[in-house]
């Protein structure tokens, strides 16, 4: 079967993200056992890195899954079916974890925030002074679909500190590039995917586990089976994964993990701030507005813009794409056509930035955009 | 973190298995936006070649998981807590096909037949005969851990035509090496996964569902997420997946898929064939002894044999993999330290198979093997 050739492209997507070269050809080696002793040092060193990258000494597994399915898992071994928790959204992706708590069936207190906002950690008190009985709080960090980081320092803060609830992260699109400690600010179970900040494709997910999350796994009982965080945990001991893993990915993880090291990460972080804010920056001199209705909460590492109203988005994505080579992220859910976003996450500098930039400022005109 | 540097090996585990030089650079191609059109030509072609491949005109799905989520995902896509169901086993994989079923509420009539022997076809007969109630049986088609190859056409005959249930059939080490024609055999639900006959690393899962699993789906009361195939439907009408998939391994099992329908899928089966019977006359001339009963149902894709009483099988097996560069498998469950495997499956020769007995033939004896 012939597909059409895949050229070299700007990816501007906030996962998939660009792979640098010498990870590309880490996983190149060659397949092993993943029952053998290269497996083993492979595992280990790759979640030692990961839990460096947390910031954490809780334990921590690698799932071969998307990232979705890391929020599958922080759902299923710490809930009971009719559990009262809070789902706070201000998103897609906010969205995608009440689902998934909801199909699990969780009784959730779902708390609303208009798509472009943070959540309001004052919200999330008051809820949880009006209800005892709320088991678990589960909150995105960064979502994906706006571009806008919400406060999880204070949500934790309340969530953890005055109210000792336990406490479920999407991490998915900011660990490894916005500061997210998790032993410092305590968040119980943090789940992320491999194509975001880590500079490797999807197919593998990370979720961490605290103590407090283990106690909750004794009282679980919602059915798992695939996502078992006790298995994984089983056969961790013995430098295994439960169910055969990904195991070329792993080799890339590995190198990933060492230039995030490498570079630090503070200076990871900084690079994504400055990134961003040169990102904002110019999209803001082109005349576009941002989603995050609040740029002091908008993303390090995606910026959502609203679609200009007279023009046609499907065109202007189309000939950003096919004439200038930058692939840019539509609009997710209720946003379906009402926004692009551009990513700027794992692997990327100004430069990558300005390249969009300048394509932006040729394609916009011949699509009718006014500014 | 330096780890060992991992050399190139003859890999004889059932999964992971080699990958050809050509597939490791297809795999190299740039990351694409996952919602973008080349990844919808790609979805659609590999769908489409793995249809060909399953010898099916179900609806199929690429899940970014291992073998053992496309398991998971056939028995929560259509049973029900409390569903009778039979599940047959003969070595860990039909366990854990079982564990699986119960862990989700299933009512689990177990049918164990010895480790070594192939699932006797009448004894399912008899067991659906019994009880009418039955709603689905569920088998492996290859046992991994053994080497056996169960006898899944009279099998489905007896399920489908004689009593027309629902059929779960794991295939994860038999599909695209063993004939398996998933509508001449009227399987409902097929599960594999990308490690064994696809010349892939591990890390994506494929499963078949037909129209009659369709229709399990309806009543199905299992809770699921990420496995729901429904949610799979829905996005490969639109040309995507429902969560981030694994773009890479996409990439490589276009060109593995070619490479399987190129080759020709009897031809194929021939080349597992004849290099799986060179190598059990190879191990019997050697003196060792097979772990299949019956050698007319031993596996065309592994070899299970009995660890000698008289050696050292650590000693073995380190000596194979450190002086001989050939790592074998070993044994799984009970079958732990009783066993070795010699996988040959995917990207396998008779050459690969000499070495195997030549190296062979110098470690046996310096473990004190007699013969």
């Amino acid at each position: 079967m012939t597909l059409t050739k895949i050229e070299p492209q700007n990816l501007r997507t906030p996962g998939p993200t660009p792979i640098p070269e010498d990870i590309v050809d880490e996983m190149s080696l060659p397949m092993i056992n993943h029952r053998g002793p290269e497996f083993k040092e492979l595992i280990e060193a790759t979640t030692n890195g990961l839990k460096q990258v947390f910031m954490t000494t809780n334990d921590l597994y690698i799932l071969t899954s998307s990232g979705t399915g890391a929020l599958e898992a922080a759902v299923v071994n710490t809930l009971s079916p009719g559990d009262k928790v809070i789902a706070a959204t201000a998103g897609s992706f906010g969205d995608r974890f009440v689902q998934i708590a909801e199909g699990y069936g969780a009784d959730v207190i779902r708390m609303d925030f208009e798509w472009g906002d943070a959540i309001d950690p004052e919200a999330i008190r008051a809820e949880l002074h009006k209800d005892p009985e709320i088991k678990a709080v589960l909150v995105t960090h960064n979502e994906t679909s706006t571009g806008v980081t919400h406060d999880l320092e204070s949500i934790a803060r309340i969530v953890k500190g005055e109210f000792n609830k336990l406490l479920l992260v999407d991490a998915v699109s900011s660990l490894g590039c916005i500061p997210l400690p998790v032993d410092g600010w305590n968040c119980d179970l943090v789940a992320t995917g491999s194509q975001k900040g880590f500079m490797i494709p999807p197919g593998l997910a990370f979720i961490s586990i605290s103590a407090r999350g283990w106690e909750a796994y004794e009282d679980a009982k919602i059915p798992r089976f695939y996502f078992d965080l006790m298995a994984a945990e089983r056969s961790l001991s013995r430098g295994q994964t439960p169910w055969t893993p990904n195991v070329a990915l792993l080799y890339g993880l590995r190198l990933g993990l060492d230039h995030i090291l490498g570079e630090g990460l503070e200076n990871v972080y900084e690079r994504h701030a400055e990134v961003a804010a040169y990102c904002r920056a110019g999209v803001k001199a082109l005349g576009l507005e941002l989603l995050a209705n609040d740029e002091s909460r908008a993303s390090n590492t995606v910026t959502g813009i609203k679609m200009p109203a007279d023009i046609d988005g499907g065109r202007f994505m189309s000939m950003m794409r096919e004439d200038e080579g930058v692939v840019l992220a539509g609009g997710q859910g209720k946003l379906t056509g009402h926004c692009f976003r551009i990513g700027h996450l794992g692997w990327v500098t100004k430069d990558d930035i300005t390249e969009v930039m300048e394509a932006l400022e040729r394609v916009l005109p011949k699509v009718g955009f006014k500014g």
